[in-house]
């Protein structure tokens, strides 16, 4: 036994007790006569006096040594501080030390152990181990286990098994790129590692379990934009026997357990809205309404006049931003460079100043008179002293940018309050969405959504218009989850196959085991699945996920801590039957 | 909502209402005016009655068409039945079924879906979400679920952070064989699948996660034996600050929670055993202490004679088999057969019958009187109306033959009843065992093991006497678990590398980020990981691990549902950079 209490455990009830406390140094102060040692482990911090009256001389001597991050054991009673510091649980006390043992020494870390360090990214990725001493890092992942366990809680109360689904499984050229896994055994073939437990699932439904859920990792091979990992964790889960609405209401009822319980945020049913609604208002199909700046579609009230720009547009549309008309001209042309940059891609911005005094002042004062103007800030709900800005071009385009400028101006405002919840379903998605890339439809969820009853039929006249039994969880402008109504019969399935563009063959190769089995009784069933890396990180007020997981990679998909990938034997190779043919 | 009840819910209290079931058709009897059938799902049966004189017509044509496994929802009447089933929990009532809809037909399934089913193992395997219907596997699968999250429950109880660490890793040729991945954005280089979250869990330790747990997927790229998966799951766990004795004491508390939690078993304090004592008692360090038939060392009373057999021989070594002296002359020469055949390697075997009188009749009779045959029976505790079986040669092996003939008898006698447990703490392992292929020391538990205090002095001289703080917890004859403390400073790990054969530079390349971290101020710390597997099985009352498992693999390592591992693509190779060399 290394110790009596951890170092956030001491109080003034403890005064006179003698304890044994064991933990890292976090800062020293001597005094020459005395010296003062902050003592530090997962729990706390409690302040350790060497005083030269009081404590051994050997021991003194010997903390005379101690370093930052040396780990060591002291024993010793537990007295009244002097001076006490109420913002530390231990602040009352602390321990007169007679015994101090030097478990370990230390260098001097790369950067300083403190809330606030010095160490840049790369270097505490590369000493992780010390980061996570860190408390900032050390409590997100402490909120991160107590989001799994309540989630896991949750839903075995509700009835849900977890069901662990195998890891080492077949690649599907379907959908992103798999990793793959050469087998040995098996010569010249390849496991896959999951992108989901998608199809087991679905098998499991089949099989009669019901109501599945499993916190589990899956693996993408993607190249890696910003806060994206090649390993990420899913809250997957599946039910028969339903309809949309028993999905949503289940894990509605998840999301605000969690709220509730991990946050300490309450709050009512959430809003549901269609995907063409949530375009239409917002321009996104995640959008956050923390905040308003709703979309005015201002086609009706601006391409009656020669302004030929907004005359040309499938689409004109603009928001009001709060206060804006006090915007210089400098802010504004800001702004309109803002909206033009390559990642936003307008090619200009109109803009309406509000005044107070109930008139208008616009950049196409040109073309529009007060009485066309104030009719767009009705359509935009902008009040005296907003500022209205608009953007025409291609309908999805111009939405896409008006809802980047939206959310720009939303951080400017400090509207998104990392400490306000505003989550909402997105429902009735499409189907299918065009790929530019490879000029086709690919299904925009994945290929076992069923279509609304019905719909089907359009696939062969209007395929983009088919909408699907497909929602999203959103939070604060994040999808943090989505799922779909799946189809349950071979013959849709097989049909959707032939849509997306599968041969029998591939179809048959790759999914003949699904197939088979809604063959053989497969009952209705849907599910859908929750990112717990983004989950974890926007419960806890966060942007980006890399702070919410243990040991991350880099955007080149490289631990930095244990230098990996590498390379590997020959010998291995060899087993293999591979060559690399760099 | 596609019912309002499920299959095991309704009970008199239910009598007149009208509710809706789904589910599957589990059988019919069809007398022509009345058709009965069992509608089951995952919580039960239901019988539904379709009666000419109550039932609409089309309803009842309907029903006459339902074929095994069909997937049908019914709205109807819940009434008492005529004859009551007192076996079911619903067998108090029926459903007159007034609307019947087929949700989905089914093709006969390949086996009937019975808890005593026709199936053979490999067409369960390939049907397996058919197989997951039949009770014994479904209440396999939900038991696991149960022990996973009273798991969870308890280690999170106690303090235990469940940190999920990476599943892309860095390859060790140390150990077992990896399963690699390679990677496509690092030309060349390969990540490995963990066998272990060893090194990130003595990471975390470093780190101050100070109470680690995760129930984890490991993976080992091995020649498949019986009962063993390429990815098994492991109750992963470390703590910091502690001694063996702390670590003792919080998992024996886990396991006598899930004892008494998940199969209703209470048990006293574990007995604990030295890795020396367990080999001299049970030939085994992993014993079986259900039953006693302790071995009887016996070279002080059985050398002494003109029996070369034994004279020559390092060790004597018996078991006193009770009621055995009423075995037949066939019956022991089928004992001795089976001793002898390969698989075990006696040489022979030498029997005494302890008769009922007093007096013996032995095997040896040439050579031993009745008073050496009394020492015999002392030494190996044989009471009248038992058999003492004599195994001799060299100590390991003979104790290792003996060991399996102990563990056949007692699987004859019955000894081994699934509903006893009796677990115990095996101590004090060896450091390193000798590996025969490679002829050197290899670590028996792995290179991060810590020698027993001032025993690091012995390598150089006595390798194979230095005992470590290594531990396994055993059940009924299976390591369930097994750990130790670490090494955690720099200097006794580089060692410990040098004494397994690693060239610094291996070393370096391999565990450099281990070491580094131990100069950072590395607590002292241990653990031990549980494998889950096992653990549910034995829990559960069964010795294979397959049926806990949802998706096993076969013994070649395949999925034969899914049809993995698979070829790859082309394109997917040459992204890789890689040729098989077939």
């Amino acid at each position: 036994m290394y110790r009596t209490h951890n170092n956030g455990a001491l109080r003034a009830e403890h005064i006179n007790e003698t304890v044994t406390l064991a933990g890292w140094v976090q800062k020293t102060r001597d005094k020459g006569f005395m010296i003062w040692v902050d003592l530090r482990d997962r729990y706390g911090i409690t302040q350790l006096i060497f005083d030269e009256e009081r404590t051994p001389k050997d021991v003194m001597d010997l903390a005379k040594t101690l370093g930052r991050e040396f780990v060591i054991q002291v024993t010793g009673k537990v007295i009244e501080r002097e001076s006490k510091n109420p913002k530390m649980p231990t602040g009352d006390v602390e321990l007169l030390v007679e015994q101090l043992e030097i478990l370990n020494q230390a260098k001097t870390p790369p950067f300083t152990i403190e809330d606030a360090t010095d160490g840049g990214e790369d270097l505490r990725m590369k000493y992780r181990y010390l980061d996570i001493r860190r408390n900032p890092v050390k409590e997100k992942l402490i909120f991160r286990h107590k989001v799994s366990i309540a989630v896991r809680n949750y839903l075995s109360d509700k009835g849900f098994i977890e069901v662990e689904t195998p890891y080492l499984i077949k690649s599907t050229p379907e959908g992103a790129r798999d990793f793959v896994v050469p087998s040995r055994m098996n010569e010249g073939q390849f496991y896959a590692l999951p992108q989901s437990p998608q199809t087991f699932k679905q098998l499991l439904m089949v099989g009669g379990m019901d109501k599945y859920f499993q916190i589990v990792k899956c693996f993408r091979d993607e190249d890696l934009r910003a806060d994206r990992q090649p390993e990420f964790t899913q809250i997957d889960c599946e039910m028969a026997f339903v309809e949309q609405e028993d999905i949503l209401n289940v894990f509605e009822g998840l999301t605000k357990h969690l709220l509730k319980e991990v946050v300490g945020f309450e709050i009512e049913n959430f809003p549901r809205m269609t995907y063409d609604e949530a375009m239409a208002k917002y321009g996104n199909d995640k959008p956050d309404i923390r905040f308003g700046m709703e979309f005015g579609e201002l086609n009706a009230v601006a391409q009656h006049k020669e302004f030929k720009v907004f005359n040309d547009a499938e689409l004109v549309v603009g928001i009001a931003v709060p206060g804006g008309a006090s915007y210089t001209r400098k802010e504004i042309d800001k702004l309109i460079d803002w909206v033009k940059r390559p990642q936003v891609g307008a090619l200009g911005m109109v803009y309406v100043k509000c005044n107070e005094d109930g008139s208008y002042k616009s950049s196409v004062d040109k073309f529009y008179d007060q009485e066309d103007l104030a009719k767009w800030a009705e359509a935009t709900g902008a009040q005296p002293g907003d500022l209205i800005c608009v953007l025409s071009g291609e309908a999805f385009k111009t939405r896409t940018q008006l809802s980047a400028l939206r959310m720009e101006l939303a951080t400017q405002l400090g509207l998104r309050k990392s400490d306000e919840f505003a989550p909402l379903w997105v429902v009735d998605f499409p189907l299918l969405e065009w790929d530019e890339e490879t000029e086709r439809y690919h299904a925009m969820h994945h290929p076992f959504t069923s279509p609304k009853p019905g719909q089907m039929e359009l696939l062969d006249t209007n395929p983009g218009d088919v909408k699907a039994n497909a929602y999203d969880l959103v939070l604060n402008g994040n999808e943090i989850g989505g799922g779909s109504i799946r189809i349950h019969d071979k013959e849709t399935q097989s049909k959707m196959f032939d849509y997306l563009g599968f041969t029998k063959e591939e179809a048959q190769a790759q999914f003949g085991f699904l197939m088979d089995a809604f063959q053989y009784g497969a009952p209705p069933h849907g599910g859908l699945a929750f990112g717990l890396d983004r989950l974890v990180a926007i419960l806890g007020g966060q942007e980006t996920i890399r702070d919410f997981i243990a040991f991350p990679k880099n955007n080149a998909g490289r631990d930095v801590m244990i230098d990996a990938p590498a390379k590997i034997d020959e010998e291995q190779l060899k087993e293999l039957n591979l060559k690399i043919t760099l």
